[in-house]
């Protein structure tokens, strides 16, 4: 038989993933499970990308552009004009969501053996497209106790190598559901400038900031824009993940021309896909205030639930629908996987996302859980006093 | 500035893609032009999948399964069977579009540097999805002199090496309507078999077969079942490239578990081509038959019609809807420019695809095109008509 490749083995399979078969058999065993685990949005697509797709009148469902459709690459240039992000048409290329998006970037500014720097805990996936292209995550480790604050310009020197070629970030950011400050997103901008780095910028929860604090584009920085690479999505905004639809926006001329041809290799992003999430950006305001004001409201309940809970610590998030927390046990890779196993309160569990899967320094998270406030009050309600009681009865727990 | 990655540089830019400018510069003078340069099928996509969309019954468009829908996999174990591939759902991943199953399928059996040998005239953009990987496609040319049979046992054998992971085919083939035979087939499961390589197969034209000969599936050859990767995908065989929809297929437990690593990085396929998709399945008898008549009509419309013309040669392809025809011109690459840029009959011109494109040997395809049989009648005579006029006005003709 012939060997598989050593990437694929060396990709990690992770942590949520291998919890996915307990959960299923809780199910089977009559058990509620509570999905605290995912970031998939419960609030519905707006109507009118829903419309969209029920009044497609075309009779061949043909190729869009590699580039991705015109008319919407238009409408979004007018969309990120109100967060005062200027970009033309021409910078936006639409991609199979923010993953190929990610994928496609690496790709295009990476060889293998370049670095780049990502402070954890970080989205999980982007070490996968990271080993796809061969490239090198070095992770620079923020802390719960300072609220997962952006480490100091030192520390992101300490990590830099004639082989750095980049750093990204995700802001707001899941998994912490912090927002960078201007300050820190000012630090960020010099590290860029200093060591001529691309500046991947993943903000794909840019309409759920919650504090009043501003939400600070990489475009925003001034003096870096051709190192800039926007990662977007509509799926976090309109609550349709299902439609793989995000882009790559980026000014720097050269970069485009190369990330076209990874675009032009697979054809075009789904057509489907873009006329619904087109259509979404003409969501009515109040779509938008329901959504924001719903994750508004869950925000709070979670996060005072947790910190109510004894021994368990949520910093405020102030963004995205995530938040970490620290748990009272030993280590959240077993309690994620006892409550789900060995647990159930009047029938019912929690899935939480393990910590470690967002680190990849070893030991870091190990008491911490990833948390998306992705169901309705009600039952984020139940699921605090499952868990509750799940801590109270856990034989690993350490307070 | 930071500097893009040398594998972006590497990447080749279609020379389709160099006339695409050309193109639309004729059309903006107000000329017809006769798109033979293109896999986009013009015929309408089936009824009952346009429907599927228009009935969207989900109120949140959510992530699908990263493997796929199931009830969509459990059909296409029945639409395989039908071709007497035998295949369990388990068995089938689901991708966005045949390009995506492509990259997963070299990103998980090649390492960097690992080679496969690929017969040419070949689809280009497995040299992209290939360099996407770090992998090295070795080709092996095939003449159209001997209509595109498969070259010999020895001629692969002298290609391998000890980084020989695997052989790619497209069976029926893009870009040449060629249709391996049995024998040819056993002699491609001989080569795996001895030489311990997986075998990619590309049979996206399976519907497209027209000479009675037999289509064999590379699933179909005995004792290599764990070594064979599966490309599939609906877009041409339904006429919807749109939605994004293919398949990997394997029996290789150790290979499927690590494809699914970079499935699950990339989430899910699109959730509304899924649906289109999996209805189209149940497309009524005469819309497949209707699609197939149509394409046999044309194919011989169209051979017919370039071997009346003084000079120019095209075998008779068995299957999918293309041929390379060799043309009395110096240059392929000028000829086709040339065309774009420089000649009209009536108002109108022909876009073909330069053969060149279809080669990495250099020089081979010179005088050569690839022509898609996918406009209707009509527009093909006319574009015959072109043809012969531009060859017999073109300052490089050769005969």
């Amino acid at each position: 038989m012939p060997t598989i490749s050593q990437r694929g083995e060396i990709m990690p399979a992770s942590p949520i993933r291998k919890l996915v078969p307990l959960a299923n058999a809780a199910k089977k065993r009559g058990i509620t499970v509570y999905h605290l685990n995912i970031g998939q949005p419960d609030l519905p697509t707006p109507e009118i990308g829903l419309e969209a797709a029920r009044h497609i009148d075309r009779t061949t469902l043909e190729y869009s552009p590699s580039e991705g459709i015109y008319s919407f690459r238009k409408k979004l240039t007018k969309y990120y004009n109100r967060f005062n992000i200027r970009v033309s048409v021409d910078d936006i290329i639409i991609t199979t969501g923010g993953s190929e998006a990610v994928l496609f970037a690496f790709m295009a500014c990476l060889d293998p053996g370049d670095e780049i720097i990502v402070p954890e805990p970080a989205y999980a996936n982007y070490m996968a497209f990271a080993i796809s292209a061969g490239a090198i995550i070095k992770t620079l480790p923020s802390s719960i106790d300072e609220g997962f604050a952006l480490p100091s310009f030192e520390k992101f020197e300490e990590l830099i190598t004639p082989r750095t070629k980049g750093i990204l970030i995700c802001n707001p950011n899941n998994p912490t559901g912090y927002l960078y400050s201007q300050k820190e997103m000012n630090q960020i901008r010099d590290i860029v400038k200093k060591h001529d780095l691309f500046l991947f910028s993943d903000e794909v929860y840019r309409e759920f900031c919650y504090t009043g604090a501003a939400y600070i584009s990489a475009f925003h920085l001034a003096g870096i824009e051709d190192h800039v690479v926007l990662i977007d999505s509509v799926s976090k905004r309109y609550s349709e993940c299902g439609i793989r639809i995000g882009a790559l926006i980026t000014k720097n001329e050269e970069l485009k021309k190369n990330i076209m041809k990874f675009c032009q290799a697979r054809l075009s992003p789904p057509l489907i896909g873009q006329i619904v999430a087109e259509a979404s950006i003409d969501a009515p305001a109040d779509y938008m205030a329901e959504t924001y004001n719903e994750y508004v409201e869950r925000r709070k309940f979670l996060i005072d639930g947790i910190n109510r809970i004894p021994g368990c610590y949520s910093p405020i998030p102030m963004g995205a629908f995530y938040t970490m927390a620290k748990l009272p046990v030993d280590d959240a890779d077993k309690f994620c996987a006892w409550c789900l196993e060995h647990f159930e309160y009047e029938g019912q569990t929690v899935f939480m996302a393990p910590g470690s899967g967002f680190y990849t320094t070893p030991g870091l998270g190990i008491n911490e859980v990833r948390m998306a406030y992705v169901l309705k009050k009600e039952d984020l309600g139940k699921a605090l006093i499952v868990l509750q009681k799940a801590l109270e009865a856990y034989p690993g727990r350490t307070i």
